[in-house]
Order: structure tokens, then C-alpha cells, then sequence
């Protein structure tokens, strides 16, 4: 691999190209848009399969929609793996199988439960891929910013289930459950994933021209998380 | 319903204010698009749930970015709906049955035959839909003919179905089979369709105005469906 001369450093030359001449940085930045666009590509398929327990059309329509705004942020991840020098695919497999255990251990049985899922996990993959973009060159940053705007679940779901459970407060027991449920699912796959993928370690731990995170930061950045999880599910009007 | 003076008729009076005055043909074309946009949308459907027969992350990603394209088409048409009066949903809400009771029939149990429901599938109704605009007006034709645009289909599945083929040629008989069965299902769905939905049949039969066809036409254009479904299959290297 050829250097990038000075000259052409991007935008910012004290972050972007120095930081890319560390191939371990190179490394983490790929596994982190590989994780990112396979978590785009499996919400997509939730998001489309669950659109069938719509109770209306246009239920089903404003799911279908949230779907593919959602699978448009993919190719922009992915023609960034490309120009990174990584072949895309090989780049998320690693994350196909975290991804759907998931999912598969997170199938809701009904259409709130659904929409649940599509706010609550898409707010926490949100939030952590932006605490970890914090870390990133300014390029990266703000693909990753841009590919984690949201697809308009917020108002939607929030209206949705607001409506449910005026019409039926006896639901909102049941969907609290189901809320921690998801947030425990959700750790217990990141947890896998960074004891398997030294290199988003390394980028959490940061590296000589970067600033990393140590255990007390990590703490804090898990307390902000969870505190976002309590603060949505009390949007939905429910307990967390 | 207030009368559009001819001094605001669109581009060409000879067709669109004038057909329109006619509140059957106003019906028949909403039920026309109201039935492209749910076809459209389960259609996305089904490309989506067919995706996770995918062999490969490659060919996932191809399915469901067509299923995306093919949803792009249905906020215009939707748009349309609206704006000749009518509430989309309920327009929309005929062919809810029809063509899920299409897509039920005719699950694909492997990859191979959902990529040949997606080209013969889409293929048959583009033709058909192309049929019935060529006696519409000149927007509603456009619009048609722009919603029915290839989402990618023709070239990816005739590489990958040719591929399949050439690597064991036992597959052709049962998928040649396969073909027929869905051309089968969706002349009977048609059928029903046409049956249970006077406005489309008179849209065919012509009015005043407009041009019609009588049977010997309509059988006509039946052949030339049956030939186009021919040519697709023998692209694909099947018998039809």
C-alpha cells in the first residue's frame, strides 16, 4: 500500500491520514462499518418482516418505509470498506451471526413489541456508534453520523404506542419487560463482540496521536447509554 | 365535485380533463393504480422475506436493495390516489387479498425460485400494467410506465440462474415448472381481479372518448403475454 503524500491529506491532517498510516486504526475502522452497515442490512430485514403484524396499511406502509431508509445508508458504508481497501462483504460477515442471534432472540410477537424493538434498538446503536465515533477522523465521524440519522421510527412509534396504551394501560406492564429484555439481548451481543474483535478494543482504548477511553470513561460512557434507554422508554410511556 | 374549466385543462384537453370528466374513468383509475401500488408493496414484501434465502451477503444485498427500488415507486402512485380525490388506503385495500393470496401460493421454497418469481413475476405484471396505459391518459400513462421501471432484476437473476444451471443442469426441469406454475397463479388471480372489479373491465372496453378493445383484441394482447412470458423464461434457459 502506497503512502498518502502530505499534499493530500484530507481536511484534517492531524487526524485522517495519520491515523490511517496505523494499520491496526485502518483494521478497527473497517470492522467498526462492517458492524454498522450488517446492523443496517439485519434492521432492514426486521423492520420489513415485522411491517406484516401492521394492523393497518398504512401501518405497514410507514414500516416499509422506515426499512428502506434504513438499507439506503448501507452503500455509502460499503463504498467506504471498498476505498479503505477492504473487500465489504468479508468485512461484515463477522457480524452476520451476532446480528441475527439478536434478532432471532428477539422476534416480537406482536406489532408494538415490533415497534418497540425498531426505537429502542435503534436508539442504542445510535448512541454507541456515536460515542465510539467521538474516537474517529472527521470522515469516518461524519459517515458515521449521517448513517445513523434517524429513519423516522421516533415519532411514529412513539405516537403508536402513546395511542395502545391509552386505549389499554394494561399493555404497558408486559412492553416494559419486553424494553429491558432488548436492552439486555443487545449487551450480552456486544459484549461478544468486543471480546472477540481486538481491533474495536484497541479503538476504544486509543492509540499514540488518539485519545482513548479508560475504565472509568468506559463506565460513564455505559452509564449515558443506559440513561438514554430509561430516557426513551419513558418517551414511550413506560417504565425502564 | 367542482368542474375543471377547460382553460386549466393539462397539457393534452383531447385526453386527461376530458377522460376525467367521466367519474367512471376516474374510478377505473384509481382502481388501476391502487392496484399497481399494492402489487408494488407486496412485491417489496416478498423480495425482503426472499432475501433471507440468499446464498451469499452479495446476493442478499441485491434482493434487498430491488425490494427497495421497488418500494420507491409507491409514494408517487400514492400521491396520485390523493390527488384525483381518492383515499389511497382504501384504494389500495381491494388488492390486498388478491395478491396476497398470490404471493401464499406461490412461496418460493429456494433461493433459485424466488429470483425466477421476481423476474417472471414482475415481468407479467409490467406487461400487463403497459397493456392497460396504453388506453389511459398521458400523465397517468407516464406515471405507470415510470412506477414500472426494472428494479434490477433481468440482468442479476439471468446471470445467477444461468449459473445455477450450468453448474448442474438438473435443476432446469423442476424450475421450468416452477415458471408455469406462476404464470398459472397469476392468470387466476387476474381473473378474479377482473371479475370482481367492473370499473377495470370497462377502463379495457373503451368509452366515448376512447378507444377500447373488443375481444379478438383482447385476446390479442393475452398472446402477446403469453409470448413475453416465453421469451423471459427461454432467457433464462428455461422451457416455458
Amino acid at each position: 500500500m502506497t503512502e498518502i503524500p502530505a499534499s493530500n491529506a484530507v481536511d484534517d491532517p492531524s487526524e485522517g491520514p495519520v491515523a490511517f498510516q496505523d494499520p491496526g486504526y485502518r483494521a478497527a475502522v473497517v470492522d467498526l462499518l462492517g458492524a454498522i452497515a450488517y446492523g443496517e442490512i439485519s434492521a432492514f430485514e426486521r423492520l420489513a418482516e415485522d411491517a406484516k403484524l401492521a394492523p393497518t396499511l398504512a401501518d405497514k406502509l410507514a414500516l416499509a418505509k422506515m426499512a428502506t431508509i434504513q438499507f439506503a445508508h448501507v452503500e455509502p458504508l460499503i463504498a467506504r470498506m471498498a476505498e479503505l481497501g477492504s473487500e465489504p462483504m468479508d468485512a461484515m460477515a463477522p457480524f452476520v451471526k451476532p446480528f441475527d442471534s439478536f434478532h432471532a432472540k428477539t422476534a416480537p410477537s406482536n406489532w408494538l413489541e415490533g415497534l418497540i424493538k425498531a426505537f429502542v434498538g435503534d436508539g442504542l446503536a445510535s448512541d454507541f456508534y456515536r460515542e465510539v465515533a467521538a474516537f474517529l477522523d472527521a470522515d469516518t465521524r461524519t459517515l458515521i453520523v449521517t448513517s445513523l440519522s434517524d429513519a423516522g421510527h421516533s415519532d411514529f412509534v412513539v405516537e403508536r404506542v402513546g395511542q395502545a396504551i391509552a386505549e389499554d394501560p394494561r399493555v404497558a406492564g408486559p412492553l416494559a419487560l419486553w424494553g429491558r429484555r432488548l436492552m439486555g439481548e443487545a449487551l450480552s451481543q456486544a459484549q461478544r463482540v468486543a471480546a472477540e474483535r481486538d481491533s474495536l478494543a484497541a479503538l476504544l482504548a486509543g492509540g499514540v496521536d488518539r485519545p482513548g477511553l479508560d475504565l472509568v470513561a468506559l463506565g460513564r460512557m455505559f452509564n449515558r447509554l443506559t440513561e438514554n434507554h430509561a430516557a426513551r422508554m419513558a418517551e414511550l410511556g413506560l417504565a425502564s
